[in-house]
This record gives C-alpha cells, sequence and structure tokens, in this order.
C-alpha cells in the first residue's frame, strides 16, 4: 500500500530533479518553484499528494480536449501496440486518416498537409513554401504575435537543403489592430480596422510589394492577448494580399480545433488563407505534432520540384492515431459546440459581471473558451496592473485550486473546450476573490 | 475473420490517402511510390499484406533499439493512463528521471537538459545558449552537414522574444575532414587531420574571432556519408576552440545514444563539447523528443538571467516515458556493447569482403552500427555512382526484403544497436547480390 507520506516523497523527488537536472523554457532558472503535476482529468490536474486544480490554462493553451481523454489515450494505446515511429517517407494508415480528417475541416482547395512536431516547425514550413511559391522572401507579421522559438538550424547546416532556405532579408513587423491600447489613435472598431488596413498597406508599399511573399497572422494573436479582430479587418488583408500578390498564412497553432468555438478560427473572419498552420488543439497535445495545411495551388508547385524541408518525425504514426482520436471525439461528442455555448453562455456573461465589479480589469475579450482579462492600475490611463500585483493574484488563484494562465498583466481565460457551466462558476468563483486583492 | 483480401486494401487505402493528402519532407510530391509499413518488431518491419523487410535504415537511423521494445512500448502505456501532456513550467517526475538518466551518460560538468522536439530544436536552442553566453553571433558549421531544417519561426515573432535571437552575420561553413574525397589534397589521415585543422584555424582568423560563438559538429557527419573522424581532428577542434574563446556544441542527434558503439560518440575522440545536442537514439523516436545537454558554466548564465526559448512540448511526459524506457532497456540488456561488438566482428569484416568483391565499392568507413558503402563508377577517378545505379542498387535491396538507407552515391548500413550477427549476415548476403547489378 502507498501511504500519503510516500506520495508527498513523490513530490520531493519531482521538485529535486527538476531543480537538479530540467532547464526550463521563457524563464530565468534559479529559484523556480514549478507546481508538481503528476495527473489529470477533464478539467482538473493533480500532484502525487492528492493537491489538485481546476486547470483554466489548458497547459499552454493546448489541452482543447482535456486530460487524459479515454478515446485518445486509447487511440495512443493501440497505435503503440502496432507501430510507434515510422519514416515520413514511408506511407503509413495513421498518417493518411489523420490527414483526412484535417482537411475535411478545412476550406475545399487545401487537400495536404505536410506534418511537423509542432507549432514553431509548422510556421517555419508555411514561411518557406510561401517564399518558394512566391520568389520572394520577406515576411510580414505583427508585432503582438507569437509564432514559435527557432531560427538557425537550417542556415547552420551545411549541405544543400542550406541553400534553397536561405533568405537574406527576411522579416518585417507591423502593427495589428488593438483597439485597448490602439496605435493608431482610433476610438471605434470599425476605426481601428479601418486606419490598421491603412497601416498595412503603406509597410506593403514601403517594403516594396514585389519583395513581400507572405502575411503570417496568428488569426486570434493568443499570447499576445487574445486579440479578436475587429470588423472587416481579416477581410481587408486578404484583400490587400491578393491586390499585392502576397499569400496568407493563418498560424492557428493557438486558436484552431475548437479553441475560438469554431474548428477554425478564420472561419469567423471571411477570409481564405493560402496556408494555414496548427499544432495544439489538432491533439490536444497528447503527442507532440503540429503542420502546414496546403492550397492546392502551392502543393502543385512541389509536384515535380523538391520540396526543401523536412523532419524526422513528420506524420509520426503515434501523433497521428491521437489526431484521429481526438478529432473523432471532438465531432461525437459536439466538443466544439460546447466551447462556442459556454463561451456566450457563460463565460462571456460571467467576465462582464466581473469587469462591472472590479476596477482592477480594463477589459475582457474574447470567444470561445478563449478570452483575457486585461488588469490595469489605473482604468482612465489604462496603466498595465505591474507585476507584484499580478504574482498576487496568481498565488491567489493557485491557492484557491484554480490553475490560471497569466501573461504580462493579463488572466488569460483558457480551459479546455469541454469545460462545463459549473466549472466555469468555480472559475468565476476564485477570480472575484483573486481579483479583489487588487482592485 | 480478417483475410488476406481485406489486408491488402488496408495497404491499398494507406497507399491512397497518402497521395491524396499527406505532404512528404524533402521530396517532389508526384509519382511517389511510398512503401507501406504498417508494424514492426525487432530489426523488421511488414505492411498490412504480410510482406516484410528487414530493416537496415533504423528508419530515419533512429530506431537504435529496434521496433516496437517492450520495454519501451510499456512505459509508454504505462505514462498514457496517468498524464499524457503537460505544460513545460511545471515539474513533472517522468521528465525529472529522463534528464538524470541522460546526465548521468554525459561529461560530469554537464548537469542540466533542455528538451526540444526533435533534433532541429535541439541544435536552435544550443545555438541560441552559444551566442548569449559568448556575445557572439556567428556560428561555424561544416558543409557537409545536417543540422535541421528550421530557421524563421522567432525571427516572425513580434514580440519581445524575437529580440534576443536576431542575429545579424549568422552562419559561416568550412570544410571538415573527409580523406575519400579530400578537399586539402591529403593522402594520410593524419595529414588530412593537420590540414583541416589548419584550414578550420585560417576560418577563424578570417571571419575574425571575437564574432564567433561556436562551432556546431556532427561529431561523425550523418547523412553527409558516415565521416568517421581522423586521428586527432576533434581534439584539435576542442584545442583552436579554447584557444580563441570559441564554444564546441557537438550535434549527437543521428550518431548519439549507441549508434557509434558508444553512448555518446565523442567519448571516442578526446573531447569534451560545451553542448551536446540529442534526439532520435535517446527514445528510439517512438514519442518525439530531443534536447540539449548544458554544461554547468553556461546553465549559470540562466540562472538569473530569463533563457530566451522554449516551446509547448518542451519535456512532454509521454517522450520522457519513452527515453526512460528506452534508456534503462539499453544499459539492462547491453545494447550499446551489442553496437560495438557487432560492427568490430560481423559489419566491418563483412563490408570489407564485400568492397574486396565488388568494383563498386570506393570506400567502407563507420564504426558501431554507423557505416556507410560508398559507391564509384571508377575506382581510380572516384566519380560517384550516378542516380539511376544507385535507383537500381535501391530497387532490388528492397526485392530482396532489405530495408535500405541510400543517400547520395552511398548505401548507409545503420541497422539498429540490437542487429544480430544472423541479421547481418543476412543484409551483408542481399548487398552482395545488389551491388552485382553495378561492379
Amino acid at each position: 500500500m502507498t501511504t500519503d507520506w510516500e506520495l508527498s516523497e513523490l513530490d520531493d523527488r519531482a521538485r529535486e530533479l527538476d531543480a537538479a537536472h530540467v532547464f526550463h523554457s521563457w524563464s530565468a532558472q534559479a529559484g523556480l518553484k514549478p507546481l508538481v503535476i503528476a495527473g489529470g482529468s477533464g478539467c482538473r490536474v493533480w500532484d502525487h499528494s492528492g493537491a489538485s486544480w481546476l486547470d483554466f490554462s489548458s497547459q499552454l493553451v493546448n489541452t482543447n480536449i482535456g486530460h487524459q481523454h479515454p478515446s485518445v489515450i486509447s487511440a495512443i494505446h493501440e497505435q503503440a501496440d502496432l507501430l510507434a515511429t515510422v519514416a515520413p517517407a514511408t506511407a503509413n494508415l495513421a498518417r493518411g486518416e489523420a490527414a483526412r480528417r484535417i482537411v475535411e475541416r478545412a476550406p475545399s482547395r487545401h487537400n495536404k498537409v505536410f506534418f511537423t512536431n509542432g507549432g514553431a516547425d509548422a510556421n517555419e514550413n508555411a514561411i518557406r513554401m510561401a517564399r518558394l511559391h512566391t520568389g520572394r522572401d520577406k515576411i510580414l507579421s505583427t508585432y503582438r504575435s507569437y509564432h514559435g522559438n527557432t531560427g538557425a538550424a537550417i542556415v547552420s547546416t551545411g549541405d544543400w537543403r542550406r541553400i534553397p532556405n536561405e533568405f537574406a532579408r527576411g522579416h518585417v513587423h507591423f502593427f495589428g489592430p488593438y483597439l485597448y491600447r490602439s496605435e493608431f489613435w482610433a476610438t471605434s472598431p470599425e476605426q481601428e480596422s479601418e486606419r490598421a488596413l491603412r497601416h498595412l498597406e503603406r509597410v506593403i508599399q514601403s517594403e516594396g510589394p514585389t519583395t513581400i511573399a507572405a502575411i503570417l497572422l496568428e488569426t486570434i494573436p493568443g499570447t499576445a492577448g487574445v486579440l479578436i479582430p475587429p470588423p472587416g479587418y481579416l477581410a481587408g488583408v486578404r484583400e490587400l494580399a491578393d491586390r499585392y500578390g502576397i499569400l496568407v498564412i493563418t498560424d492557428e497553432v493557438m486558436c484552431g480545433f475548437g479553441r475560438s468555438g469554431r474548428w477554425f478560427a478564420f472561419e469567423g473572419y471571411d477570409l481564405v488563407p493560402d496556408l494555414i498552420t496548427f499544432a495544439k488543439g489538432v491533439n490536444s497535445g497528447y503527442v507532440p505534432a503540429g503542420g502546414v495545411i496546403i492550397s492546392d495551388e502551392i502543393a502543385a508547385d512541389f509536384d515535380e520540384n523538391v520540396f526543401p524541408g523536412g523532419l524526422t518525425y513528420s506524420g509520426h504514426p503515434l501523433a497521428m492515431a491521437a489526431i484521429c482520436g481526438a478529432l473523432d471525439a471532438m465531432a461525437a461528442e459536439g466538443i466544439v459546440e460546447n466551447a462556442r455555448r459556454i463561451g456566450a453562455e457563460a463565460i462571456a456573461p460571467g467576465l462582464t459581471e466581473l469587469a462591472d465589479k472590479h476596477t482592477a480589469i480594463g477589459e475582457v475579450r474574447g470567444e470561445g473558451v478563449f478570452w483575457a482579462i486585461e488588469l490595469v492600475a489605473d482604468r482612465e490611463t489604462r496603466e498595465p496592473l505591474p507585476a507584484a500585483g499580478m504574482a498576487r493574484v496568481k498565488t491567489d488563484l493557485l491557492a484557491r485550486g484554480l490553475l490560471p494562465f497569466v501573461q504580462d498583466n493579463r488572466i488569460h481565460v483558457v480551459p479546455p473546450c469541454i469545460v462545463t457551466d459549473d466549472e466555469v462558476a468555480e472559475a468565476m468563483a476564485a477570480y472575484d476573490g483573486a481579483l479583489s486583492l487588487v482592485d
């Protein structure tokens, strides 16, 4: 029999090994006090000793289907018993079935999928395709964006695979729409949209349209603050891109596969992208996977020409089985519809009520299960709540049994798409309590 | 009951879905005829209908432990039942245990591991660490190398995470040693080593030592041709690097974890690297994973400073469990020792015998289970065997039931580390038959 004492030793052991040997992402390493997470189910996670938290982070906004969904876990078990790994140059049924399920959700003229290990290399390969398709090298993207952490390996590579990937000028950044902190002195969503498009067109003209391969955009910028595009903005981006012969890549890594309350976030915005990148929600990250959904026009470029990109784990069978399991369960159980309904009926009214009550809240915004609470020191000046205040809120939320997603001066409200009304009510009570500390 | 007919329909279905929806790595997409692989065990793989092949490719030189090793599969099952995924900011016992097992194999002053999804992002993060540690930006690597397929995502990112990763000058390539096709007019291994070092020093001096952060080297360049370093070369690289204040990163993605007949290939070459990158063999790719093993000196830079890199699936529990399962089984079953023994006692004599017999063989070289047969049209001029000849050899090997690894004008002899004497004999017979077509 395992005693409570032995279980708490496992927590100590996890912390001790972590401190000794694990180097953490995006962090200073000294004095990290990571939460031990040993298990989970649905919207909850727990440590070895039995402490548990309601997961309103979906980890890194990836467990769209919740933790340990039985259909995904059994798909992993079944594939693990057949074949865990296989080279990408082979044909594998799990890979074909995963690709079929993904393109069935995509626009009609998108029929091929290039699989990667995650979101960063999905964007890498979409950028590569756009550059080769257009013969141009610049990529425009917004300052308020995150597209992954890679930037060097193919350029350090010495063999021929380096050469078609050497782009000299590279990347140009512009400002996207964000009315609450407008870069354009706008006072309405319509004006923000119009002025942001005007700004983008001026950047295109100033950089030279014939040098620009693609505009790369998170459909709804995520880590930057769940920045819902104002009316007409994305349709306007598509129109500008078409006018100047530029491709549009939508990064659906965080906002795709149910997060917005739709299968893809762009479906809500009158925009058909040329390339769509995904990861996270496609299989809730149960096995690392990402990819690019490719338009027929771009895919045709590589019918006869070698595509100069690839990776060992492209179309990894275990990851593919997890995709099939996740997408089938999401469809069968109406999980995307649940995200849409709960966003409209529970999260939106809950957050509006909190915003009415707490002066620390500057704005709430979002859709589906993808929301941000923007905290301010002063509602008039919109000065962000300082880091010390954010840390107090985070500590208090954890003590209240809620695992939050805290980014800069914001709490992102990003539970799994399966979240229930009761769980939303429980989270709202926790936010309510914690926010009273910083009003 | 499933009939043979139904099974062959599964092969057709896999091919059909693949052609319709799967975009392949490093290929022109039209007319691909990928082998269907449905399952495997040990050194063999098979399709749905029951055709099977002896796998002397280890897929992409990654299944070091063979296919479907029961210890790794059961580690995946166990972890899948506990917790498939968790955010990197948490502490997780499987991650700590995997990191501990890896650093136990590493040099004594290397105690931390940063986990990635594969080899490309392992190199990305090693390069990032080297640049931040030295405050310099150039990375020297060889023309005959492959370090992964990424090069853009962090530069397209707009938020602050882009800024510490913007390096203007980038990458410089030099020639490494390769006596059979020497760039230095050398006629002995010693001379090749000495002249390659002289060339490297001249490149360092010409680029300016104070601009160079690191020399990035595959310990044994793999895809480039299993280029065993000549005596003194890697010790000389270390010495040059120390003299000029440059770091050494060894890319052990392909050559590490048993492939060379040692846990790390560099153990055979009198070189202690500052950073070591790995993927593939660490868990045989059963779940995508890679990482960087970090020296204490470099790790200390990030005790108080934020490390500007990270990824959602860093230290993914399922991948970590597969690492623990694989490394424990490799140790318990003497799998690395088997690779060393079989390289010396079976593969080396077998390939030497083939080289004596077949005029198409220009050179054989390697160690452990990491060998190349270099095929030539003419032994005197060393002109590579043309692509049509290589295609004939490949087709014939498949027909003989051997899945080969063919790269340029070479066959890489890269079976799993668990390969038996009988399997090596079977492969040698297949190579013998196929090579008779091109003598």
